[in-house]
Protein backbone atom coordinates (compact mmCIF):
# COMPACT_ATOMS: atom_id res chain seq x y z
CA UNK A 1 0.00 0.00 0.00
CA UNK A 2 1.42 3.39 -1.07
CA UNK A 3 0.71 5.72 1.88
CA UNK A 4 1.85 9.24 2.42
CA UNK A 5 5.14 8.02 3.69
CA UNK A 6 5.36 5.84 0.67
CA UNK A 7 8.96 6.38 -1.29
CA UNK A 8 7.94 8.35 -4.27
CA UNK A 9 11.13 8.33 -6.09
CA UNK A 10 14.27 5.37 -6.46
CA UNK A 11 15.11 4.79 -2.90
CA UNK A 12 18.70 4.46 -1.64
CA UNK A 13 19.69 0.96 -2.38
CA UNK A 14 22.42 1.56 0.67
CA UNK A 15 19.57 -0.42 3.13
CA UNK A 16 18.49 -3.88 1.55
CA UNK A 17 19.33 -5.42 4.32
CA UNK A 18 15.33 -6.10 4.50
CA UNK A 19 15.15 -7.46 0.63
CA UNK A 20 18.10 -9.38 0.31
CA UNK A 21 18.88 -13.15 0.38
CA UNK A 22 21.42 -14.85 1.42
CA UNK A 23 22.92 -18.07 -0.20
CA UNK A 24 23.13 -21.16 2.28
CA UNK A 25 23.83 -23.96 -0.07
CA UNK A 26 24.27 -23.85 -4.01
CA UNK A 27 23.38 -27.59 -5.63
CA UNK A 28 23.56 -28.33 -9.84
CA UNK A 29 20.60 -29.64 -10.74
CA UNK A 30 20.86 -30.86 -14.21
CA UNK A 31 23.60 -30.37 -16.48
CA UNK A 32 21.80 -30.66 -19.88
CA UNK A 33 23.19 -30.32 -23.44
CA UNK A 34 21.74 -26.16 -22.88
CA UNK A 35 19.75 -25.90 -19.76
CA UNK A 36 22.26 -25.40 -17.00
CA UNK A 37 19.94 -25.64 -13.88
CA UNK A 38 20.58 -24.90 -9.86
CA UNK A 39 18.87 -24.95 -6.52
CA UNK A 40 20.15 -23.21 -4.01
CA UNK A 41 19.40 -22.88 -0.17
CA UNK A 42 18.65 -19.17 0.94
CA UNK A 43 18.52 -16.76 4.09
CA UNK A 44 15.37 -15.01 3.40
CA UNK A 45 15.72 -11.66 4.98
CA UNK A 46 13.27 -12.74 7.98
CA UNK A 47 15.74 -15.52 9.28
CA UNK A 48 14.12 -18.06 7.06
CA UNK A 49 14.87 -20.63 4.66
CA UNK A 50 13.60 -21.45 1.13
CA UNK A 51 15.03 -22.77 -1.88
CA UNK A 52 15.55 -21.29 -5.26
CA UNK A 53 15.63 -22.56 -8.55
CA UNK A 54 17.50 -20.84 -11.98
CA UNK A 55 19.35 -21.37 -15.16
CA UNK A 56 23.19 -20.02 -15.15
CA UNK A 57 23.85 -18.51 -18.52
CA UNK A 58 27.10 -17.49 -19.98
CA UNK A 59 25.17 -13.95 -21.13
CA UNK A 60 24.45 -13.09 -24.38
CA UNK A 61 24.10 -9.60 -26.82
CA UNK A 62 21.24 -8.03 -28.92
CA UNK A 63 22.50 -5.76 -32.41
CA UNK A 64 20.41 -3.08 -33.38
CA UNK A 65 22.02 -2.70 -36.78
CA UNK A 66 20.74 0.16 -38.84
CA UNK A 67 21.34 0.62 -42.97
CA UNK A 68 22.59 4.03 -43.84
CA UNK A 69 19.07 4.67 -45.04
CA UNK A 70 17.88 4.06 -41.39
CA UNK A 71 16.38 0.60 -42.16
CA UNK A 72 16.77 -2.10 -39.38
CA UNK A 73 18.39 -5.49 -39.82
CA UNK A 74 16.06 -8.28 -38.48
CA UNK A 75 15.54 -11.61 -38.34
CA UNK A 76 12.53 -14.29 -38.58
CA UNK A 77 13.82 -17.28 -37.05
CA UNK A 78 11.47 -20.34 -35.52
CA UNK A 79 11.77 -20.62 -31.60
CA UNK A 80 10.63 -23.94 -30.64
CA UNK A 81 9.52 -23.31 -26.90
CA UNK A 82 6.97 -20.49 -28.01
CA UNK A 83 6.01 -22.73 -31.26
CA UNK A 84 6.40 -19.64 -33.37
CA UNK A 85 8.49 -17.61 -36.26
CA UNK A 86 9.76 -14.67 -33.95
CA UNK A 87 10.47 -11.33 -35.36
CA UNK A 88 14.34 -10.25 -33.91
CA UNK A 89 16.62 -8.17 -33.27
CA UNK A 90 20.19 -10.14 -34.47
CA UNK A 91 21.21 -12.02 -30.75
CA UNK A 92 23.16 -14.59 -29.67
CA UNK A 93 25.23 -16.12 -26.62
CA UNK A 94 28.77 -15.18 -25.54
CA UNK A 95 31.38 -18.02 -26.26
CA UNK A 96 33.68 -18.57 -23.18
CA UNK A 97 36.04 -15.49 -22.41
CA UNK A 98 34.55 -13.49 -25.35
CA UNK A 99 34.40 -9.79 -24.61
CA UNK A 100 30.71 -7.89 -25.51
CA UNK A 101 31.83 -6.43 -28.73
CA UNK A 102 33.80 -9.25 -30.32
CA UNK A 103 30.38 -11.25 -29.22
CA UNK A 104 28.28 -8.90 -31.28
CA UNK A 105 30.44 -8.24 -34.40
CA UNK A 106 30.84 -12.26 -34.41
CA UNK A 107 26.79 -12.94 -34.01
CA UNK A 108 25.90 -9.98 -36.63
CA UNK A 109 28.34 -11.18 -38.98
CA UNK A 110 27.59 -15.12 -38.65
CA UNK A 111 23.32 -14.35 -38.49
CA UNK A 112 23.38 -11.37 -41.25
CA UNK A 113 26.54 -11.30 -43.33
CA UNK A 114 26.97 -7.41 -41.80
CA UNK A 115 30.07 -6.10 -40.90
CA UNK A 116 29.93 -2.46 -39.11
CA UNK A 117 32.32 0.40 -38.75
CA UNK A 118 31.03 2.30 -35.87
CA UNK A 119 29.39 0.40 -33.03
CA UNK A 120 27.47 2.27 -29.69
CA UNK A 121 26.86 0.20 -25.83
CA UNK A 122 23.78 1.33 -25.45
CA UNK A 123 22.91 -0.75 -21.89
CA UNK A 124 21.84 -4.15 -20.52
CA UNK A 125 18.46 -5.60 -20.15
CA UNK A 126 17.91 -9.00 -17.98
CA UNK A 127 15.00 -10.99 -19.66
CA UNK A 128 14.28 -13.45 -16.70
CA UNK A 129 15.46 -12.17 -13.86
CA UNK A 130 12.93 -14.61 -11.80
CA UNK A 131 15.09 -18.21 -12.72
CA UNK A 132 17.92 -16.98 -15.09
CA UNK A 133 21.40 -15.29 -14.86
CA UNK A 134 20.98 -14.34 -18.42
CA UNK A 135 22.03 -10.55 -19.30
CA UNK A 136 21.83 -9.23 -22.98
CA UNK A 137 24.35 -6.31 -23.20
CA UNK A 138 22.49 -4.11 -26.16
CA UNK A 139 24.67 -3.02 -28.76
CA UNK A 140 23.71 -0.21 -32.17
CA UNK A 141 25.67 -0.71 -35.71
CA UNK A 142 25.78 1.43 -38.09
CA UNK A 143 28.16 1.76 -41.31
CA UNK A 144 27.24 -1.57 -42.19
CA UNK A 145 29.14 -3.46 -44.85
CA UNK A 146 26.96 -6.28 -46.49
CA UNK A 147 29.07 -10.26 -46.66
CA UNK A 148 28.01 -13.92 -46.88
CA UNK A 149 26.16 -14.63 -43.80
CA UNK A 150 27.52 -18.30 -41.90
CA UNK A 151 25.19 -20.19 -39.89
CA UNK A 152 25.64 -22.49 -37.89
CA UNK A 153 24.90 -26.18 -38.41
CA UNK A 154 21.15 -26.36 -37.66
CA UNK A 155 20.37 -22.87 -37.30
CA UNK A 156 17.56 -21.52 -39.73
CA UNK A 157 16.67 -17.86 -40.00
CA UNK A 158 15.27 -15.41 -42.57
CA UNK A 159 17.09 -11.87 -42.44
CA UNK A 160 14.75 -8.79 -43.89
CA UNK A 161 14.58 -5.38 -43.37
CA UNK A 162 12.21 -3.07 -41.82
CA UNK A 163 12.04 0.95 -41.05
CA UNK A 164 12.13 1.62 -37.61
CA UNK A 165 8.21 3.07 -38.12
CA UNK A 166 7.19 -0.27 -39.44
CA UNK A 167 8.77 -2.48 -36.11
CA UNK A 168 7.37 -0.25 -33.43
CA UNK A 169 3.63 -0.34 -35.42
CA UNK A 170 4.72 -4.52 -35.10
CA UNK A 171 5.56 -3.91 -31.35
CA UNK A 172 1.77 -1.96 -30.86
CA UNK A 173 -0.17 -4.76 -33.34
CA UNK A 174 1.11 -7.74 -31.30
CA UNK A 175 3.52 -8.74 -34.08
CA UNK A 176 6.68 -8.44 -32.16
CA UNK A 177 6.37 -9.76 -28.61
CA UNK A 178 9.71 -10.95 -28.18
CA UNK A 179 10.76 -9.45 -25.09
CA UNK A 180 14.56 -8.63 -25.99
CA UNK A 181 13.07 -7.11 -29.45
CA UNK A 182 10.71 -5.45 -28.06
CA UNK A 183 13.67 -3.55 -25.47
CA UNK A 184 15.55 -2.61 -28.48
CA UNK A 185 12.51 -1.07 -29.85
CA UNK A 186 12.76 1.12 -26.45
CA UNK A 187 16.11 2.11 -27.01
CA UNK A 188 15.33 2.74 -30.60
CA UNK A 189 12.82 5.07 -30.07
CA UNK A 190 14.35 6.87 -27.57
CA UNK A 191 17.85 7.18 -29.48
CA UNK A 192 16.18 8.24 -32.32
CA UNK A 193 13.81 10.92 -30.63
CA UNK A 194 17.17 12.02 -28.96
CA UNK A 195 16.25 11.67 -25.55
CA UNK A 196 19.18 9.18 -24.98
CA UNK A 197 21.86 10.05 -26.34
CA UNK A 198 24.72 6.93 -27.26
CA UNK A 199 28.23 6.78 -27.07
CA UNK A 200 29.66 5.74 -30.81
CA UNK A 201 33.08 3.96 -31.42
CA UNK A 202 35.22 2.64 -34.39
CA UNK A 203 35.15 -0.94 -34.26
CA UNK A 204 38.72 -0.99 -34.21
CA UNK A 205 38.55 0.03 -30.89
CA UNK A 206 36.77 -3.23 -30.61
CA UNK A 207 39.43 -5.55 -28.42
CA UNK A 208 39.88 -2.74 -25.77
CA UNK A 209 35.87 -2.54 -24.82
CA UNK A 210 35.11 -5.39 -21.82
CA UNK B 1 22.80 -10.25 -46.56
CA UNK B 2 20.74 -8.45 -47.90
CA UNK B 3 20.07 -8.12 -51.05
CA UNK B 4 18.17 -6.21 -53.71
CA UNK B 5 15.69 -8.94 -53.46
CA UNK B 6 15.84 -9.15 -49.75
CA UNK B 7 12.15 -8.69 -48.14
CA UNK B 8 12.08 -5.04 -46.94
CA UNK B 9 8.60 -5.63 -45.01
CA UNK B 10 7.30 -8.46 -42.45
CA UNK B 11 7.49 -11.53 -44.84
CA UNK B 12 4.15 -13.79 -44.84
CA UNK B 13 3.68 -16.14 -42.48
CA UNK B 14 2.40 -18.64 -44.93
CA UNK B 15 5.27 -20.87 -45.93
CA UNK B 16 7.63 -20.94 -43.16
CA UNK B 17 8.24 -24.35 -43.66
CA UNK B 18 11.98 -23.75 -44.15
CA UNK B 19 11.97 -22.57 -40.52
CA UNK B 20 9.41 -24.49 -38.57
CA UNK B 21 10.92 -27.30 -36.29
CA UNK B 22 8.38 -30.60 -35.62
CA UNK B 23 8.61 -32.64 -32.09
CA UNK B 24 9.77 -36.03 -32.42
CA UNK B 25 9.91 -36.50 -28.97
CA UNK B 26 9.43 -34.96 -25.61
CA UNK B 27 10.92 -36.27 -22.29
CA UNK B 28 11.07 -34.05 -18.90
CA UNK B 29 14.51 -33.25 -17.44
CA UNK B 30 13.56 -32.24 -14.40
CA UNK B 31 10.94 -31.30 -12.31
CA UNK B 32 11.95 -29.21 -9.33
CA UNK B 33 9.72 -27.09 -7.12
CA UNK B 34 9.89 -24.59 -9.30
CA UNK B 35 11.30 -25.40 -12.39
CA UNK B 36 9.89 -28.11 -15.00
CA UNK B 37 12.77 -28.68 -17.72
CA UNK B 38 12.01 -30.95 -20.66
CA UNK B 39 14.44 -31.90 -23.82
CA UNK B 40 12.70 -32.38 -26.94
CA UNK B 41 14.09 -34.25 -29.99
CA UNK B 42 12.90 -32.21 -32.86
CA UNK B 43 13.54 -32.64 -36.96
CA UNK B 44 15.03 -29.74 -38.31
CA UNK B 45 13.59 -27.92 -41.67
CA UNK B 46 16.49 -29.65 -43.90
CA UNK B 47 15.18 -32.95 -42.15
CA UNK B 48 18.29 -33.36 -39.38
CA UNK B 49 17.65 -33.81 -35.90
CA UNK B 50 18.48 -31.44 -32.75
CA UNK B 51 17.46 -31.37 -28.94
CA UNK B 52 15.67 -28.65 -27.73
CA UNK B 53 15.80 -27.76 -23.95
CA UNK B 54 13.20 -25.14 -22.33
CA UNK B 55 11.52 -24.74 -19.45
CA UNK B 56 7.73 -25.10 -19.35
CA UNK B 57 5.87 -22.32 -17.53
CA UNK B 58 2.33 -21.43 -16.56
CA UNK B 59 2.14 -17.72 -18.03
CA UNK B 60 2.10 -14.79 -15.33
CA UNK B 61 1.03 -11.04 -16.09
CA UNK B 62 2.55 -7.80 -15.40
CA UNK B 63 0.63 -4.43 -14.38
CA UNK B 64 1.08 -1.46 -15.37
CA UNK B 65 -1.13 0.77 -12.95
CA UNK B 66 -1.16 4.57 -12.87
CA UNK B 67 -2.38 6.24 -9.93
CA UNK B 68 -4.83 9.57 -10.75
CA UNK B 69 -1.95 11.74 -10.69
CA UNK B 70 -0.44 10.03 -13.34
CA UNK B 71 2.49 8.48 -11.08
CA UNK B 72 3.01 4.63 -11.76
CA UNK B 73 2.95 1.57 -8.84
CA UNK B 74 6.35 0.27 -8.78
CA UNK B 75 8.49 -2.47 -7.01
CA UNK B 76 11.83 -3.19 -5.94
CA UNK B 77 12.89 -6.63 -4.98
CA UNK B 78 15.45 -8.96 -5.02
CA UNK B 79 15.90 -11.27 -7.46
CA UNK B 80 18.55 -13.75 -6.47
CA UNK B 81 19.22 -15.36 -9.81
CA UNK B 82 21.12 -11.89 -10.74
CA UNK B 83 22.40 -11.19 -7.16
CA UNK B 84 20.31 -7.53 -7.11
CA UNK B 85 17.41 -5.54 -5.95
CA UNK B 86 15.24 -4.86 -9.35
CA UNK B 87 13.20 -1.83 -10.17
CA UNK B 88 9.62 -3.96 -11.35
CA UNK B 89 6.16 -3.48 -12.47
CA UNK B 90 4.03 -5.70 -10.58
CA UNK B 91 3.70 -9.34 -11.78
CA UNK B 92 3.39 -12.63 -11.24
CA UNK B 93 2.19 -16.13 -13.03
CA UNK B 94 -0.72 -17.72 -13.49
CA UNK B 95 -2.36 -19.67 -10.74
CA UNK B 96 -4.09 -23.21 -12.61
CA UNK B 97 -6.96 -22.63 -13.86
CA UNK B 98 -6.85 -18.39 -13.46
CA UNK B 99 -7.83 -16.10 -16.20
CA UNK B 100 -5.20 -12.99 -17.21
CA UNK B 101 -7.18 -10.57 -15.81
CA UNK B 102 -8.01 -12.13 -12.70
CA UNK B 103 -4.47 -13.04 -12.05
CA UNK B 104 -3.52 -9.40 -12.38
CA UNK B 105 -6.14 -8.10 -10.26
CA UNK B 106 -4.59 -10.63 -7.59
CA UNK B 107 -0.95 -9.91 -8.02
CA UNK B 108 -1.79 -5.82 -7.94
CA UNK B 109 -3.45 -6.60 -4.68
CA UNK B 110 -1.34 -9.16 -3.30
CA UNK B 111 1.79 -7.30 -3.80
CA UNK B 112 0.77 -3.94 -3.48
CA UNK B 113 -2.64 -3.46 -1.88
CA UNK B 114 -4.28 -1.64 -5.02
CA UNK B 115 -7.83 -2.46 -6.62
CA UNK B 116 -7.90 -1.21 -10.13
CA UNK B 117 -11.57 -0.39 -11.56
CA UNK B 118 -10.07 0.34 -15.40
CA UNK B 119 -8.18 -2.25 -16.82
CA UNK B 120 -6.85 -2.43 -20.44
CA UNK B 121 -4.80 -5.42 -22.11
CA UNK B 122 -2.38 -4.12 -23.54
CA UNK B 123 -0.72 -7.54 -25.49
CA UNK B 124 2.09 -10.03 -24.69
CA UNK B 125 5.24 -10.23 -24.72
CA UNK B 126 7.70 -13.11 -24.04
CA UNK B 127 10.71 -13.03 -22.14
CA UNK B 128 12.99 -15.77 -23.17
CA UNK B 129 12.13 -17.50 -26.83
CA UNK B 130 15.18 -19.52 -26.49
CA UNK B 131 14.63 -21.43 -23.27
CA UNK B 132 11.43 -20.89 -21.84
CA UNK B 133 7.21 -21.06 -22.76
CA UNK B 134 6.76 -18.31 -20.58
CA UNK B 135 4.77 -15.93 -21.96
CA UNK B 136 3.54 -12.19 -20.08
CA UNK B 137 0.04 -10.61 -20.33
CA UNK B 138 0.57 -6.83 -20.28
CA UNK B 139 -2.34 -5.15 -18.48
CA UNK B 140 -2.91 -1.50 -17.46
CA UNK B 141 -4.91 -0.66 -14.73
CA UNK B 142 -5.99 2.86 -13.33
CA UNK B 143 -8.46 4.57 -11.24
CA UNK B 144 -6.68 3.44 -8.35
CA UNK B 145 -7.94 1.79 -4.31
CA UNK B 146 -5.65 1.84 -1.70
CA UNK B 147 -5.63 -1.23 0.73
CA UNK B 148 -3.52 -3.66 2.83
CA UNK B 149 -1.10 -5.62 0.53
CA UNK B 150 -1.13 -9.61 1.14
CA UNK B 151 2.18 -10.61 0.73
CA UNK B 152 3.15 -14.84 -0.01
CA UNK B 153 5.20 -15.85 2.77
CA UNK B 154 8.18 -15.30 1.93
CA UNK B 155 7.69 -12.63 -0.49
CA UNK B 156 9.64 -9.92 0.33
CA UNK B 157 9.62 -5.85 -1.81
CA UNK B 158 9.49 -2.61 -1.37
CA UNK B 159 6.05 -0.78 -2.84
CA UNK B 160 7.19 2.53 -4.15
CA UNK B 161 5.77 5.55 -6.98
CA UNK B 162 7.35 7.34 -9.68
CA UNK B 163 6.58 9.37 -12.40
CA UNK B 164 6.37 8.02 -16.10
CA UNK B 165 9.72 10.58 -17.00
CA UNK B 166 11.28 9.07 -14.02
CA UNK B 167 10.73 5.47 -15.16
CA UNK B 168 12.19 6.24 -18.26
CA UNK B 169 14.81 8.00 -17.05
CA UNK B 170 16.17 5.09 -15.32
CA UNK B 171 15.45 3.05 -18.32
CA UNK B 172 17.89 4.64 -20.33
CA UNK B 173 20.55 5.28 -17.26
CA UNK B 174 20.70 2.14 -16.44
CA UNK B 175 18.77 1.72 -13.29
CA UNK B 176 16.28 -0.43 -14.65
CA UNK B 177 17.22 -3.71 -16.67
CA UNK B 178 14.40 -6.07 -16.17
CA UNK B 179 13.54 -6.76 -19.30
CA UNK B 180 9.52 -6.89 -18.95
CA UNK B 181 10.01 -3.66 -17.13
CA UNK B 182 11.50 -2.35 -20.22
CA UNK B 183 9.08 -3.84 -22.51
CA UNK B 184 6.33 -2.14 -20.38
CA UNK B 185 8.10 1.00 -20.15
CA UNK B 186 7.59 1.30 -24.14
CA UNK B 187 4.02 0.47 -23.95
CA UNK B 188 3.79 3.28 -21.59
CA UNK B 189 5.70 5.60 -23.82
CA UNK B 190 3.70 4.78 -26.37
CA UNK B 191 0.45 5.09 -24.76
CA UNK B 192 0.91 8.29 -23.25
CA UNK B 193 2.04 9.92 -26.55
CA UNK B 194 -1.08 8.37 -27.86
CA UNK B 195 0.52 6.34 -31.10
CA UNK B 196 -0.81 2.82 -29.22
CA UNK B 197 -4.69 3.27 -27.69
CA UNK B 198 -5.69 1.13 -25.19
CA UNK B 199 -9.52 -0.97 -25.41
CA UNK B 200 -10.31 -0.13 -21.45
CA UNK B 201 -13.14 -1.88 -19.56
CA UNK B 202 -14.62 -1.93 -16.40
CA UNK B 203 -13.56 -4.87 -13.80
CA UNK B 204 -17.09 -5.76 -13.22
CA UNK B 205 -15.96 -7.01 -16.90
CA UNK B 206 -13.28 -8.85 -15.25
CA UNK B 207 -15.28 -12.34 -15.37
CA UNK B 208 -15.70 -12.46 -18.69
CA UNK B 209 -11.98 -11.98 -19.93
CA UNK B 210 -10.05 -14.73 -20.75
Amino acid sequence: MVTADTPSALPDSADDAHLKEHTLECRELIKGHFLHAFRDTVRLPDGREATREYVRHPGAVMIIAQLDDGRLVLERQYRYPVQAVMVEFPAGKLDAGEGSLACAQRELLEETGYSASRWARAGVMHPVISYSTEFIDIWFARELSAGERQLDAGEFLDVFTASPAELLQWCGDGRVTDGKTLTGALWLQNVLSGAWVLDWQDSAGADTVR
